[in-house]
């Protein structure tokens, strides 16, 4: 198994399918087959012929793991089938992000919740997973208490579409797009990202409130946050925490074009909360939305289980 | 006096300057000189003749009233010399704006400071201006507690040479800027802002607590605000107070491109705050930057002052 095992990419000519096969590819895995709708079967990809994704194809048994970057209605269609050809289904699609039973995961936070899949492990929004890396460590040490953020997000968390449209757009007509789905009050991009923390977190009444916003930025989403902690925790004791934890790279002014093509978190401009009675902190923070907001972090998943699992006999 | 009053426009040629000089002119003002460094003397802008700005020439005692957008220290040189030569100076850079006995004005908010000047009016930077129009009539009901706000600048707000790199960026290479002057842990753009806001409203120790950064958009700022109030106020209750509010339009969902060219400061996204235990707000606005931000908001004094000063015998 390891850089063995018949890997599947689902949504293999996406942003982010893309990018899924170029990190397997610098990681050594030799058994990697590209997968997308009947319009892209046969093109190439990253080296590959596309393969048509089916329902026969994705079930026929031959896949140790299937990576799925496709819509979520793509991926309640066909992830049921390549389960029950035998492969374990990363899903980065909202399909079953939180649906009970299924893990959402992020291997830094969480990553124990991975080994008791059934099947399916979800993966969580582009937003969600830089936040928590930042969060966990906070929370073991001093107790999250509540959160406020404003994230600014990049075209590509949207898809290929977005990237055309602000490729052909003039710098002169930049603008910032609100034009996600409505849910009552919130854009479903904030309900979920709510939702999402709480479940990874394992802290089902967090308080966080959450407004999000597209930038005319191709790579990296950013958030600006605030935290408040159980237990005061100064600015030099969050710098410290976050040093030392996985995936998060302390730097004073984290931007989007300084995360583009790294795979760490970069959290920065951590201060005081001014407005803040006890323990608060607001910092910044920048994440390749494309890499460890999505592809990578499927990817660690999937290296998280094939460490755990027992070497065949 | 009113249209008839001699006004100098002082820094003619920057992006605030130009739009000072036309909104003059839609305004019906008939008796405008345009003024600038020796560099643009001569030059035609808005159908005027760039005159240079020396010492000598605004103090010649022929301007009633001086608009200056020039850059900090060019106001603290120039400044003094139209004062003494008899006009009022109403001084949009951040010279004056801390400096007590100097009225810092929103006239919307604290007009009546106005009134109280001995020469020099401040003009407040292009963020505090918006915050604390939709600020005011909150406060005024239910008494502002603290409030945190992530901005959304635009490179107008940074002048003539940011739009230009803004243009010459191709879309794929938009980044958020984060290169403002530091000050201790903040930057300055941060801290004016807190102290600015705290003057305007004159809750000389309100929290607040700024996350400021400048995005790859080119007229119009946005902000992302929580606000705690004292009294609870539903969301109803702030859409109510702030579509009776001067100056403030309430839309769904208030973009830069929604705001640029208009003269309201557009507000929306208005919700509870999902993470405050009492009062708390959520809310987004968006204001073009050089027109209320900015070159509006000066007009506006002066034609306070002009509504205000007692007719001539």
């Amino acid at each position: 198994m390891g850089r063995d095992q018949a890997i599947g990419v689902v949504g293999a000519t996406g942003a982010v399918g893309r990018v899924t096969l170029g990190l397997l590819r610098e990681r050594g895995y030799r058994n990697v087959r590209a997968f997308a709708s009947a319009r892209s079967a046969g093109a190439e990809v990253d080296g590959l012929t596309v393969e048509e994704a089916t329902p026969d194809a994705l079930a026929a048994g031959d896949l140790d793991l299937c990576l799925f970057s496709v819509g979520t209605a793509a991926s309640r269609e066909l992830v049921p089938h390549a389960v029950r050809g035998g492969a374990v289904a990363i899903d980065k699609s909202s399909a079953y992000r939180l649906q009970d039973g299924i893990p959402l995961v992020v291997p830094e936070v969480n990553g124990e919740r991975a080994l008791e899949h059934e099947g399916i492990i979800a993966n969580p929004n582009c937003s969600s997973i830089p936040l928590t890396c930042v969060l966990k460590p906070l929370h073991e040490t001093a107790g999250v208490a509540r959160v406020r953020l404003s994230t600014y997000q990049a075209a590509s968390g949207a898809g290929a579409d977005r990237m055309e449209r602000l490729r052909a757009q003039l710098p002169a007509d930049g603008d910032l797009e609100m034009d996600w789905e409505f849910d009552g009050e919130e854009f479903d991009e904030e309900t979920k990202l709510r939702a999402e923390t709480r479940k990874i977190l394992e802290l089902p009444e967090l308080p966080l409130s959450a407004t999000c916003v597209r930038v005319p930025v191709m790579v990296g989403h950013a958030e600006s946050v605030w935290i408040e902690t159980v237990e005061p925790l100064s600015p030099d004791q969050v710098r410290e925490l976050l040093a030392a934890a996985p995936s998060v790279r302390v730097e004073d002014f984290p931007t989007p074009r300084g995360a583009a093509g790294e795979n760490e978190v970069l959290v920065g401009r951590i201060r005081a909360d001014r407005a803040a009675e006890g323990g608060g902190i607001a910092l910044f923070l920048a994440c390749d939305n494309l890499r460890k907001g999505a592809a990578l972090n499927a990817i660690q998943i999937a290296e998280l289980l094939a460490a755990r699992r027992p070497v065949p006999a």
